[in-house]
């Protein structure tokens, strides 16, 4: 299926009824009105998202996206490429941050090979789905093929649509590829009009040093292909990762199945930019976990109209922070679903 | 005992060679250094006050409590003051926020009631301690006598030390108690040197006007008072209440034993300040869960030099904010001690 079929679906509708109880509900719960904050939203969006008063988020699935990209060529990263392949090895090997939270949040774990230039080799619930070696240098090309953006978008959607079939309440997809804070510094400078400046961090570690080269690199190359990007998807296209436009096309795939899903930080949340931006709606379905440490993610959540739940300086990547707020989710769930109200309780309400 | 002496007994020191086995640790797993953010900091800090390089929570213990204010009599509450007794029927039957919390993580809740207007009657894990129907007034005369603030000290301490013998990785205090932030806000006024307009806030709900008179009555009761106040403990006799008073003990009686404590929002945040204030070192054992949507919390946080690792808009109290932090510690504990080494998974470091 090519992008120009499936992106047209539109998004899943939430439930006004389901809100309207879960806000009904959190007004006679047992504590001042409000006085359990963002708790109190999640469990009401939630609600509405899954159709019902008492939400629930035991089926977590998380889904980890990894592939190489091009522009590392340029000295972009504080890490050799050769990281990629051997993080693969590590999320399958349960050694990765994202394994071990994965592991304590008792949710299964797929990890996706859209394209490392090193073969990892055959390992346990990793699939390969290699596209290319890596993606192409975007500092002198289009990283990606139409075809290439299409099969690592629709590798998304798949994986969507599996963990559905399989039963979920939760999805969250996660990312693994060196030098892809350069794919989505330059993605995000197009989608949110910033200068390149505004954006580019250290990503994995860089110094100031470095940090001013990545500038230098995503600036030439935006000049380079600015002329031709004409949609969100196009500038997917030129400046993106197989695994940022596999985190697109899962996120749009959720949100036209009516799945909650709780977005990571920088580079996840580039994708969600993709997604909301060229789908109407897909926004009504997308929870955002933890405000980045990497600077210009600020911007990012601002576009996107964003209230990350968490702001705990992380900046790894993988999913990870996403993984790390599902137990607020689940709380949150758990209060709005388990409190007594005012009348059961026999609690007197305010003067 | 009084005061006099237990209060004088050192708290626990440090491990510092766990905990430079801990930062070692951290320098060494799977991800650029620095990348978990706080969840890094928080595993380093456990294990210097676990004494042990790789730190655990399995055994988080919760006591709430409660008790009455004279100062309720001034109107300075939203809530009418028979809602102490009723939330503590509603702490043992498993009906408010705390309860579920508690429940969500294993963990064992103990109530202490040390003095409602109102008998509850006997309830399961309601422990009746009460040492008066709740405070004085203390917009007129000290809200304790010295005995009454020594007990309910004792009384929080022994609370500890119950825990401690039954095994206990981390303490959370929680509170309930009508008017108890008008007490809280008094003593923090005292003891961080604010103006009462600066911390004052609406508590459980008060309207503009509501707060415009609470401000009045605590700087009445400041000016009645502030002569006689020469140390932390005496501001907490004069206009705190029992449940901070028990707070504070129990913080003490942890930081002696070289128990974690995880502090709650505004009022377990003032007990904190008493405590760090009273006895050196105390601040070594405390991690503060969050940021309190009560507008006065941030004086008490800069007071406390304390880093809040969520910041949610609660504003609950019962020690659910805690409560709700813990999965974010148990999550830095699993990564730490979970995750692969670069050497042990074979991945590559930084260039």
């Amino acid at each position: 299926m090519n992008n120009s079929e499936w992106l047209k679906v539109p998004v899943a509708q939430l439930n006004s009824t389901s809100k309207a109880a879960a806000e009904a509900r959190q007004a006679v719960l047992t504590k001042p009105l409000g006085a359990l904050g963002q708790l109190e939203s999640i469990a009401i969006r939630l609600a509405a998202m899954q159709g019902k008063e008492k939400p629930t988020l035991e089926r977590v699935r998380i889904v980890v996206f990894a592939a190489d990209h091009g522009i590392a060529a340029e000295g972009v990263s504080a890490f050799p490429q050769a990281v990629t392949a051997e993080m693969v090895r590590n999320f399958a090997n349960g050694g990765a941050a994202i394994s071990v939270a994965a592991h304590e949040l008792n949710a299964p774990l797929e990890v996706i090979n859209l394209g490392t230039v090193v073969d990892p080799g055959p390992l346990p619930n990793v699939s390969d789905q290699r596209i290319a070696p890596g993606t192409a240098n975007f500092s002198r090309q289009a990283a990606m093929t139409e075809q290439q953006l299409a099969q690592a978008m629709n590798i998304g959607r798949q994986s969507a649509e599996r963990a559905v079939t399989k039963g979920m309440d939760l999805f969250i997809g996660g990312e693994m590829g060196i030098g892809n804070t350069s794919a989505a510094t330059a993605l995000a400078c197009i989608l949110t009009d910033n200068a390149v400046e505004a954006l580019a961090g250290p990503g994995t570690g860089l110094d100031s040093k470095g940090v001013s080269h990545k500038i230098t690199v995503i600036k030439a190359a935006l000049d380079l292909h600015k002329s031709k990007i004409d949609s969100p998807v196009t500038a997917l296209q030129y400046l993106g990762g197989f695994e940022i436009a596999a985190l697109t096309g899962a996120f749009i795939a959720c949100a036209q199945m009516g799945v909650p899903v709780l977005v990571d930080g920088f580079i996840a949340s580039t994708a969600a930019l993709v997604a909301t931006q060229q789908c109407d709606g897909v926004g009504d379905w997308l929870l955002y976990a933890h405000a980045s440490a990497e600077p210009g993610h600020k911007h990012i959540v601002k576009a996107l109209q964003a209230e990350p739940l968490l702001d705990m300086g992380m900046r790894l990547g993988e999913g990870s922070g996403a993984a790390i707020a599902v137990p607020l989710l689940r709380m949150a769930c758990a209060l709005h679903n388990g409190m007594a109200t005012f009348a059961e309780a026999e609690v007197s309400g305010n003067l």
